[in-house]
């Protein structure tokens, strides 16, 4: 297979709901209730932000769940996505990446609703784009809402994603928990739905502990002071629990997990994972006190685009 | 300017209204009424679906101009759109971008919502994406609802599009009304909201009359005849009206003109332009004929994916 025919056949076969038309039509046309509509787009280019060799299963996977988790970001359910995808003239690879597809949209319940297949010129990069959809009742949290008192959580532990890229950097295969944070994250759409409601502010962690806190305070006009860096068994098992342990896991990217600012009154609701990281105050910008110390925060507070 | 920043401060004049939330959040959030919404997405790659030297402003007109074209096959109003955007690494380019995209957003009355700004490798073609939503009250018309006795029309002459890309390709640059057709197509949006609720099937020609028609009587399981070829008069002072030409014209993509079944008791709204160019009819496949007699169907009936 490598005709553009062969792929939106494959393609078809995840795009079974009424609003996708069979990818028959130019367009795909949504019946839904009336609510605020969370829209998000992402697009990730060969050699940039996955590696040439990854598998195209996990390159599948990781384009839905970075949409996937921006819904998350809000509180918002699944509605449907479009992908933008690019032939590459290897059938082999076309075919895994719509089995990641269908993979990754099946278990998060997300239908394709429909898309656009092009060639590139010989040699280009692939250029893959998935905008993602997602319904919310009530009103979806922002990220400029956190106020003093509030405290600040996370839904799990940050620095597995940048560890994982860093051993498959470096030729290794494992941990494999820590590959598959890097390769197959898992958004945290449950913890979005429990947790939106509640919150004050609420964004998914994609650049890194630091530098999202950092806009989370300047977009909420507070001031905002990391008190711990959480990190999984395996992270502390590989690197330690060294302060540059817990720096690199606070400016590693990928993670996906939820930064949420509760008031202070307000619990985390039970069945939902939170690490409790910091608090908001008044004033303005990040402050990282570790140990009951404060630390310099570190040149580079996370991934920059 | 050739940072990401300075790209999307651009981007930021573009997306004013309350759903964009200033482009400083991860998604967008759509406030809107119950009813169907209409959902499309197209891709340009450079070198692919633009010539390299065409002007920018021109570039980002038609990647709106093709997905409002979309809206306007299903009689949709633009909602907004989301720009999944390849930095060029060349602020010049970017601004003209930003300036053509802002001008086809404003003439269009289609807000920005969102969108992605990636870098690409070095010496990677641009790939630019765009995703529209329109709104549409009652129930938008498919391709596949034709029935034998429709009279098919056309909001427009075909073929200028097609003619304006191979004068520049002849390196001419006029008449400059068919470089326009080609750089600059007007999506039928007007017609497309008058002709949308009469209408037993309407889509888009964006790959050629016949290609498109034959496409309609594929999903609509009839037969299209198609007897007339509507040229301009730019078209047929260049390539006059010979069989050759009213073919070549009948073949020729990019004119994104309206193909339409109205029922045979129904007429064409008054205030909107409309060419006559064919029946519906009982059967399957397509068929030509021209000057009362019939003509064999081209090898190529237009632009194949």
């Amino acid at each position: 297979m490598s005709g553009e025919g062969d792929f939106i056949a494959l393609m078809r076969a995840l795009a079974t709901g009424p609003a996708a038309r069979g990818l028959m039509d130019d367009t795909a046309v949504l019946n839904r209730p009336a609510g605020p509509l969370v829209l998000t787009t992402d697009t990730l280019i060969e050699g940039v932000h996955y590696l040439p060799d990854d598998p195209p299963e996990d390159v599948a996977w990781k384009l839905a769940a970075v949409n996937l988790s921006d819904l998350a970001g809000k509180g918002a359910a699944p509605v449907g996505c479009l992908l933008n995808y690019s032939l590459s003239g290897d059938g082999a690879w076309d075919r895994a990446f719509a089995r990641g597809l269908d993979e990754v949209l099946g278990m998060y319940a997300m239908p394709l609703l429909g898309g656009d297949t092009v060639r590139m010129p010989e040699g280009a990069p692939r250029s893959l784009t998935l905008t993602a959809l997602g319904g919310v009742t009530g009103k979806p949290p922002a990220r400029d809402g956190a106020r003093p008192g509030d405290v600040l959580y996370t839904t799990g532990p940050v620095g597995d994603a940048g560890a994982g890229l860093r051993l498959l950097q470096a030729g290794s295969n494992g941990p494999a928990e820590l590959i598959a944070a890097y390769r197959r994250p898992r958004p945290r759409m449950a913890e979005g739905r429990a947790l939106g409601p509640l919150a004050t502010a609420m964004m998914d962690v994609s650049d890194g502990l630091l530098i999202d806190a950092q806009r989370m305070a300047a977009a909420s006009g507070v001031a905002i002071r990391i008190e711990a860096v959480p990190m999984s068994t395996a992270l502390v098992a590989l690197d330690g629990e060294s302060m540059d342990a817990r720096l690199a896991a606070a400016c590693a990217g990928d993670d996906y997990e939820l930064l949420v600012a509760l008031p202070p009154d307000t619990s985390p609701p039970g069945g939902v994972t939170t690490f409790r990281v910091g608090a908001v105050m008044a004033g303005a910008g990040l402050a990282l006190m570790l140990d009951g110390a404060p630390v310099p925060l570190p040149a580079t507070l996370g991934y920059e685009h």
